[in-house]
């Protein structure tokens, strides 16, 4: 942990504004259960994955082949391919720096940099796509060139190793990138911005680190400049990358919901270190009509394939859910720093919804496969996707090993690597626990006093929360637990160290007092299985249930159903409540309903269109039937899926 | 009317073999009625909105350009652009062939005809887009040039000429074009097919042209080719352009609906034309497992905006409906055909749905707007799109002028321009009516004795067909009438000559006798409105209900709510038959129901999913709704509309 030290904490985001004071990877350690699991495979097959696939698909040759002039001819994948070699950057720095000790990943990241350093320009631009003989101009296509995104995802590399190790020649290389982006795009410089937001963050997070107010100013500029048609008009329209209408004019997230969700978090850090309020307000606003009315149930976001767009509100058919994991990587960005800048437990409710429904259900079990897009309704079962080749296409069906637009299991890769400093806070008052795992916090408070604190838990399987005192000053102070969302209309109790017990509604619960060594709060949250129905102008889930259990959706698949038959032949019936299923309790949940055969072609009408009054006959024993979470799905083999559960009764008929 | 001349019948489609033989532009005359409107608006507007959108926007002059060399410099439009002026050029010669007299229409048929000639290579290759100096070299990209698909509108456009009027330029043109094809592509040639079908159907109709067996040969090849990889593998997959599986392999019609339809009608046509049994079977399969899986209530097929394609089955969302026009126009061509070659009213079934739902659908009132898509459900209201720009989206909004892909106006033309020759066909037996229009027909039963006849009806807005016999041979023959498939829960009747009345299922109607002059029989159908629900397997629409009249889909648009309410706030009463509405008989309809209030943002929820025994209050006085028929959608400003209507509980919770 982190002791007798005078380097900064080891922190992805550092605000020097804000509610709350962020803490670092070197203060928190995550040491057992669903996300230390998580982190392990993460650390261990994932980021070894991601660096084989990219050096055999030749991203990361790109860079050998520019510094050797040969790039126009040999250059490999997309034009934002350089960005993958930057996340994976980004991901092994906060993977080492929550190790402490130096690893093999040093190693590992040093020949990577040597690579990304000999192909940047004396100037400082470094983009392997655009700019030498041979290829298009530098910036001669901010629509789609991704050159800035690129860039954003470089000075993320080189903040992360400055944090994590202390500056390095990782860091050098973006402190130039980023003189060149400003002295390029700079007032009296070129007045656009780029097609993808990402370099708003980038450059607000490097201003953090060095102290210094023109990367600051620089990502105002951009903030400032997008919605006045910055950019040109294309087929999607310019609400495509958010170029419609000014940041702080928005009234909702919308357009590509990579973009959308990146540039708003870029807003929420120029408006925290500006003390900008009406654009914090703004993105708020855009946040809370965003989750109301354009937010699966798992926390996913998008719902157009074509675009990889949001769509109008309450657009959210289950079985063209787009909801790309990196969609939900940005989403939790977003909301972190909504979380830090307002302190408002409800930004801490969706990272976790969005964590463990989206984000944990990206990678496969043994954190080699990925999902791009993660739907909420799978009809057919897939193929299984070669594992010696990248998949062409983002469509959810089994996970893939790689891609042709690879954005996600790098984006992966570096949450799950920085994944420990979500959990908790600290301000004036004290130490506020956001999210829960088993781990182990040691910080100092306000004034500079040690506190440490010990988290006993087996969430999400189990909903006790243990925290137990380990070190504290001999003076009263504030220890916050959120109660999450989840938990309305049941009953959560906080239980103090003098073992009084209180009911807590959801929101915060906090325990103020001289904490001794020793001393426990425990939180016990009513994790039992409960059915959901969605808002009715949700149209595509009308007649529907899911189930959710703690923040865990459940879904039906087909390889828990009888006799081979599919999701789609499931019928549940609502009135009796979900219980917990056989195995480890939090694994299954079990439910009342019918599984009913499942018809073939030769069983269909000739027309799916009938009478009202035409009768239709469906019987089916009443059954048990086992869900699971809905981020373990197709780690079984080829199977269909479905989390939106039609009741019993198959029509809608009578008033 | 067709009399004295030797000339062969104006036939969009002149299939040698098959169960029923089509009758010309010249042999049948829609005299008044729902379709003569939209002719006459086709007629009078829409063929020179066409023509003058085409020039302003550039693609005429596209060929004056390739004739003067500065093509590579100054071509306009996308790859496809030259099909456009084809396709007008088709429509032109169906409605001068259907006029009979030479009209404007044949003037202004020259002078596009004079540019398009300057144009054409001296080997007969004709294309704007490639081949010429600083052009890409011809056939360099058949996943996505268009070349074969432009020649096929060529040549269709050089068919219907010559059907029309008699071979002219525009037919030698053709004619060289195909040979070029059939030397370019035929055996010991480019073993390629088109990523675009179309020219199977050409090629096929012009050997029926001319009787020149190598065209045919080059259609069957172009079908057996599809399917065994000979196109490059793409983000879409190759089911993208029905390049997954052969033709004849294929279980049910996929990828972009609009390719797989083509497609399909040139493989009817080669199946027929070598009477290949089963090439014909296989499509009949595709055409079945369409229509009962992956076709909306409206005719329209493809869900999916993102590849333009039919989704997997059952995935029909009607608020991301593609139903592309142009796909509307591909069924009708395709089912026109299978049923001139089984003779299965079925087909004529669909058709009608189609036309009246979708066909209908597109052009506006005054027919200068068009719908590219045809969404069933419109969640807001558009923005009124520029009278004097085209529209860089296709998406489902309000009808627009043009579009930078705008395939659709020009097909809606040509399709409209040929439509009387769908309505009757002639067998060994007599004569078949399968759609039903105030209509004159004049032609010879087998054995060339003349038979005439006068249609009667207002049809769809009355149910009664009067069919008098004007002329008739001397001898017994039949009188079929298509009995509809909509009319299956009611009771149709037929009425004939001496007043005897029986009840007619749905599928033919049959009266066979020596009819005289002056004798008439009635057809009598349900026309009332009647609710419609859909197969449980339509996920998206679970909990509601649809109204059709007749062969009519209707809608409810929020002009016509009170106080400025939208559609989504409807819910109807399900227990109560829908009614006429005021106006004339067959426009509105009524439906019992609730009009609630459209909720603010300001009345959200935080988060739009909720336990499900928290209570959800929404009350509102029952009162009658009123529906329009769908194709009228959209004329009376932006507005807010769907199809299927939510039924007044606004949620199954019980089983």
């Amino acid at each position: 942990m982190r002791e007798n030290t005078t380097r900064p904490p080891v922190l992805p985001v550092a605000p020097t504004g804000g509610r709350l004071r962020p803490l670092g990877l070197d203060e928190v350690r995550i040491t057992g259960g669903f996300w230390a699991r998580r982190r392990h495979t993460n650390a261990t097959a994932t980021l070894g994955h991601c660096r084989d696939w990219m050096e055999r698909v030749g991203w990361t040759g790109n860079f050998r082949a520019a510094a050797e002039g040969r790039i126009h001819r040999d250059r490999r994948g997309r034009e934002f391919a350089d960005s993958e070699i930057y996340k994976l950057l980004e991901a092994m720095a906060w993977e080492a720096g929550s190790g402490g000790a130096a690893t093999t990943l040093d190693a590992e990241s040093a020949m990577l940099t040597e690579a990304v350093a000999s192909a940047q320009e004396p100037d400082g631009y470094l983009n392997t796509a655009f700019g030498r003989p041979g290829q298009q101009p530098r910036y001669s296509d901010l629509e789609w060139g991704h050159e800035l995104y690129c860039h954003g995802h470089l000075i993320q590399a080189g903040v992360a190793q400055a944090r994590a190790r202390g500056e390095g020649e990782l860091t050098k290389i973006a402190r130039r990138a980023a003189d060149h982006i400003c002295a390029t795009f700079g007032r009296g410089g070129i007045e656009g911005v780029c097609g993808h937001p990402g370099i708003e963050t980038a450059l607000v997070e490097l201003a953090r680190l060095t102290g210094e107010q023109r990367y600051l100013d620089q990502a105002a500029l951009f903030v400032d400049r997008r919605g006045h048609q910055a950019l040109a008009d294309i087929e999607f329209g310019r609400a495509y990358y958010q170029d419609d209408v000014p940041v702080r004019d928005a009234t909702v997230l919308r357009g590509h919901a990579v973009r959308a969700l990146y540039l708003a978090a870029g807003a929420v850090d120029v408006a925290v270190e500006t003390g900008d309020d009406a654009l914090l307000a703004a993105v708020v606003r855009q946040w809370e009509a965003a989750v109301a009315r354009r937010t699966y149930l798992t926390g996913g976001m998008g719902s157009h394939h074509r675009d990889e767009s949001f769509g109008d509100d309450f657009v959210l058919p289950p079985d063209r859910a787009y909801s790309e994991t990196c969609a939900a990587v940005a989403s939790v960005m977003l909301s972190w720093r909504l979380l830090l800048a307002t302190g408002e437990p409800r930004f801490a409710d969706l990272a976790e919804r969005t964590l463990f429904n989206v984000v944990a259900t990206s990678p496969s079990a043994d954190g080699r496969a990925f999902f791009y897009a993660n739907t909420l309704h799978r009809r057919t079962r897939g193929a299984v996707p070669a594992a010696d080749a990248d998949s062409p296409r983002a469509e959810s069906s089994l996970r893939a090993p790689w891609f042709a637009v690879s954005c996600c299991p790098t984006n992966v890769a570096r949450t799950l690597a920085q994944l420990p400093a979500y959990l908790a806070t600290v301000d004036d008052h004290g130490v506020q626990l956001h999210q829960y795992a088993d781990a182990e916090i040691a910080t100092s408070l306000a004034g500079g006093q040690g506190v440490a604190l010990r988290v006993r838990t087996d969430y999400p399987s189990g909903g006790t929360v243990a925290v137990r005192v380990v070190r504290s000053p001999d003076r009263p102070w504030t220890l916050s637990l959120r109660v999450p969302e989840w938990a309305a209309g049941a009953t959560a109790s906080l239980v103090g160290p003098d073992g009084t017990r209180s009911a807590v509604p959801p929101g915060t619960a906090e325990v103020t007092r001289v904490f001794r060594p020793g001393d426990e709060v425990r939180l016990e949250l009513p994790v039992t299985p409960r059915w959901v129905v969605a808002d009715p102008r949700v149209d595509a889930v009308r007649g529907t249930v899911a189930v959710q259990r703690g923040p865990l959706v459940y879904c039906a698949e087909s390889v828990d159903l009888p006799d081979g038959r599919e999701v789609d032949a499931v019928r549940v019936d609502p009135s009796a409540e979900p219980e917990d299923g056989p195995g480890d309790a939090g694994g299954t949940v079990v439910v009342a309903g019918e599984i009913g055969a499942t018809p073939e072609r030769s069983d269909d009408a000739a027309w799916p269109y009938e009478p009202l009054d035409r009768p239709t006959a469906r019987a089916a024993d009443r059954t048990g039937i086992v869900l699971v979470p809905y981020h373990s799905w197709a780690n079984r083999g080829p199977s269909t899926m479905r989390v939106w559960l039609p009741t019993a009764e198959p029509r809608t008929t009578e008033p």
